[in-house]
């Protein structure tokens, strides 16, 4: 493997991981490549809400120098500015909190850190990693979105500012990000990653994740958040090595409002993994997924947020206001209804994995959005989500304005090694 | 009802709050009663890690002045000092966070206030709600333990200091210290009561809930923090009215653990509810939740405390850091297969309440330990902790040490308000 004939910051996590760790490149080097690359370009993409250079470089040259720390020893990592760290401001993209300084690192940075990582930066959050946008561009056209609610760290790994990144996704806040800005999302099992240390929107829905800009590079940064080392385990990213997974294709009910370009990567897709896929629909008990997950998000982070609700409403957007004065109108007993009927069709959803080790589905509605307006919707990351399956974006295409699209991989619950074995499996295939 | 002719610290929360919003008492007098009983007792129980005094009275003689709140109108209440005070530092029970400043209100306590409560003061958590006692002391005897984690909340409502307390539940933190203290504890379903700005232990045991002196005042709290208005319906907890519950009684698979004082309890109550009873045993496929609790609380607390025990290792006690050390010798492969088999007996434990609406199930091993080297345990609340259900403790009689033993119902999933009318019932019966 020729990793150094690339530019250190172009290097996918786990090239430079194995690099790193034979000793064939120095963390110092790396770090050092992506400031550059985000002197370069962060000033038009605005990825960072903060650098932490100066420590970052120190960190480096401490980690070249010691023996090797974990799975991520040495790799310079992001992390969206929901999750608070002990040593930079976090904010929630909200000026509400504007300077406040956590006094411990969230789990998912203490572990990152732990193996070895270097944090670079705090990235854009959407205000409260709701719907309202950040300051962010999408690196392939500055005049889209890169999605939200993980909107900097999206971009920023799409841009080889940072190989890796952390986020996190409530509706579709990995996923979607990941398929606008053309690099893999990761949204893992629901509750198998520590939440400590992460502003709270939704017991049911808030799971934290990551980017990278391939399979191997998110399997890295799952193995330190899940603690299970398969799913950085080389064999299971062998396709000569691992049994061709049984792939469902599912268009979801919401299929008919995916435009031409996810239509285009559907049919691409389809004719790549023709003799490997079979077509399925949902049952009838999992329909209705959309409107339950609205309302769960609409009910729990009106919840959660009702501090900053009363309080600091002059300081809230216009349409997360909406938001929570919408969850505030649902009561708590159509949310127990609600409740019951999750814990109901997550059971049913266990079921569509007796003959399938995956589903293929639409990530998006299509390519990024225009302007900065909206971060584009979550529509198809929602059921999902809902379901707390574990999910990956794969991009391999581009749509009709030259931007990425993709589709997602959906696993079964806690099978994320599965999940991400047959991703690359599938990733191999449409991108050949 | 001659509300009046009680003490004013002694009321109910219920029947507090009916005089409340009747205006045939006053906040002002209520708060300050309290103040007076924690001035008189407070030295020796140490309930309170600081109160909230001049700015109680205030808010007091403010909600007296004007329109009628919510549910809570003009009661004093008390949390637990794992959740975020904006007003008042919050430690998490540790040397590592003393002196700590939130800027914003749990969600619970956010709403709470909202619902015209009145902050008196901050309850000792023992360290990081885990098993190292705080200083407070059982009310009914200053020589025994008034159990934990969530120590200070129920101490202070069972010596009349407060008439509700907020607390949370990972293991048994809720229903242990109310059974010790003799008084009501509930701890709602799993994810139902957002935990945004609740120091997060695990992502899968986690629960907020809270204590009272009836099953009224816990539905009173309920139905704040839960948005359900049926957990605080007049009509719930009329017995006349209701039709019988149809109780199974679960003794567990670890009812030889139980010692003299909770098999006379079980005694008793098999006797008070004759006729409305049914032995059932857990099927075979909820055997083993215990072993599996321990294992899931483990693992996750070691990844959520991951930065407390890398950075602060010299400030945390030996038994949190052996704990620590346990949950990370447990690794992410053994972790999946146990929230898989979590998800498949959470699914397996809604039968069992096909043909029974609660089940009655011992709280405890006995009465409070001696000393304050221990808090007890939680061995009794593990497996329904496991599984998310909804549990609440009833206090009915005494052990041979004279302290208090009760017995808790455990409801379906998200029918919290079932089990509450259904604990009023029984619990009329048990006390009459």
């Amino acid at each position: 493997m020729a990793t150094h004939q690339k530019p250190l910051h172009q290097l996918d996590a786990w090239q430079a991981a194995e690099a790193l760790a034979r000793r064939d490149i120095q963390s110092v080097d790396l770090v050092r490549a992506c400031l550059d690359r985000i002197d370069q370009r962060d000033a038009e993409v605005h990825a960072f809400v903060r650098l932490n250079a100066d420590a970052a470089l120190a960190l480096a040259r401490t980690l070249d120098a010691g023996p090797v720390r974990g799975l991520l020893h040495g790799l310079p990592f992001g992390v969206k500015d929901l999750l608070d760290t002990a040593d930079l401001p976090t904010a929630y993209g909200s000026p509400i909190y504007a300077g406040q300084q956590p006094l411990a690192d969230a789990a998912a940075v203490a572990l990152c850190r732990e193996a070895g990582a270097v944090l670079l930066g705090k990235t854009v959050s959407t205000e409260l990693a709701n719907m309202t946008s950040g300051i962010t561009r999408n690196p392939h056209n500055l005049q889209h979105s890169p999605g939200g609610s993980s909107s900097g760290s999206a971009a920023a790994v799409a841009d080889c500012m940072l190989p890796l990144a952390l986020g996190t996704q409530t509706a579709g806040s990995l996923i979607r990000p990941a398929a606008f800005c053309g690099i893999v999302g990761y949204k893992p099992s629901h509750n198998r990653v520590s939440r400590a240390g992460v502003k709270s929107l939704s017991e049911t829905l808030d799971t934290i994740g990551g980017f990278g800009r391939s399979v191997r590079d998110v399997g890295l940064l799952g193995a330190v958040l899940t603690g299970d080392k398969r799913l950085a385990d080389p064999q299971n990213f062998d396709s000569s090595a691992i049994a061709a997974p049984r792939i469902a294709l599912c268009a979801t009910p919401d299929w008919s409002l995916a435009d031409e370009d996810s239509q285009q990567a559907w049919k691409l897709a389809d004719k790549a993994l023709a003799g490997y896929v079979q077509q399925v629909a949902l049952p009838a008990e999992l329909h209705g997924l959309v409107a339950r997950q609205k309302a769960v998000q609409a009910f729990e982070t009106a919840r959660s947020l009702r501090h900053e609700h009363r309080h600091h409403a002059q300081q809230l957007s216009a349409p997360l206001l909406a938001l929570l004065e919408e969850g505030m109108c649902i009561d708590g007993e159509t949310h127990a209804h609600n409740l019951q009927a999750v814990a109901h069709q997550r059971h049913v959803a266990a079921e569509l994995f007796r003959n399938h080790d995956v589903l293929l589905a639409p990530s998006t509605v299509g390519e990024a959005p225009a302007g900065l307006a909206t971060t584009g919707d979550p529509l198809f990351c929602r059921g999902w989500t809902l379901l707390g399956l574990p999910c990956i974006h794969l991009p391999f295409t581009r749509g009709r304005k030259g931007l990425p699209v993709g589709l997602q991989l959906v696993g079964r619950f806690a099978d994320d090694h599965r999940l991400l074995a047959a991703a690359h499996w599938v990733h191999e295939r449409l991108t050949r």
